[in-house]
């Protein structure tokens, strides 16, 4: 996958992006609840290139788990049950994308803003608006905190992949799951309102 | 710590437990979704055997993480900010019941019931009820879905201190991780109402 080539309805960049509701002090206390800390950026800077050449492999498991369980493909389908191949494909170079972002981009007020953008697009307010998408109107919160494991355990082998040492590994993953834990927290922002 | 003697606020066994809103189906598509199975069940049983001689030691850890973070200690504090000693003791006693129950009971419906008392203990409907304590009204469902981390990633040296061979530490290791993510999405159904 190239990082450099047009997404879709890829964000990040776009300076019309609306600011997050989350602020640098919420964004510092969630860190420090997840334990995450410079080494793990650096991790993750090294974990970016290890799983850069291994996008599409890595895209096959998750998106091969969310199409063997109907219950999660119905995301991804029309609300009579029919997977929209243009939607799934639309999404899938996002989440490409995403898999890099989360180890390269700086977690900074650019990038709460896109990560208010993604929250939004699994609900009722935003999903299926950027891709025009004929599917039902929102993901179950309880679906976006499950996916943190298969997200989180499925990686491990990807990082394993260009040999770096066991300690190294360990340190990608570890720095790989507080990312993705964070981001789920960041992420049931819109479904929480002032309980968030 | 005794599993026998009676803990204050307890209430899994309680007949009297409201029904939980969430169904058995949901609860099976949701383990489904963190892939959860019977060899999860069976690791988590001799996790609750290797774990059950250290409650305390692991309370210690968990304790320590939220002592250290004020941001965090607050949810056991007055709203001017003084820990509660008797809060957070009685809550601890529990948090130890809870570490053998995610281990040794089964996930049926007398457990979801006790899950979604649990649930709301940590919301506006019934934060402090039940210890009758002076301390802020609800803890942040950010907080939640954070703490997925710390009482993950921690747990993995006690459960390797009773001397099983790796690859069984590491199918009791993700087999907590199933669980606590579990629970954690279960617990966050008062925060997002229908669109949990």
């Amino acid at each position: 996958m190239s990082t450099t080539s047009p997404i879709p309805g890829y964000a990040h960049d776009d300076p019309a992006l609306a600011a997050s509701p989350v602020t640098l002090d919420d964004l510092a206390k969630l860190q420090a609840g997840v334990l995450f800390g410079p080494d793990d950026q650096a991790a993750l800077k090294i974990a970016g290139e290890v799983l850069g050449g291994q996008i599409e492999q890595i895209l096959d498991v998750w998106y091969g788990f969310v199409g063997s369980h109907p219950h999660l493909l119905a995301y991804f389908s029309t609300p009579a049950g029919e997977p929209i191949g243009e939607y799934l494909a639309r999404v899938r170079a996002r989440f490409g994308r995403w898999i890099i972002d989360t180890c390269t981009r700086p977690y900074d007020q650019r990038w709460l803003a896109y990560q208010h953008e993604i929250a939004l697009r699994h609900t009722r307010e935003k999903k299926n608006h950027t891709d025009r998408a004929d599917s039902v109107p929102d993901i179950p919160l309880r679906y976006l905190i499950a996916f943190i494991y298969p997200i989180t355990a499925t990686i491990r082998p990807f990082l394993a992949a260009d040999g770096h040492d066991e300690d190294q590994v360990e340190a990608m993953f570890q720095a790989w799951f507080k990312a993705v834990t964070l981001q789920i927290a960041l992420w049931s922002q819109p479904y929480a309102g002032p309980a968030w």
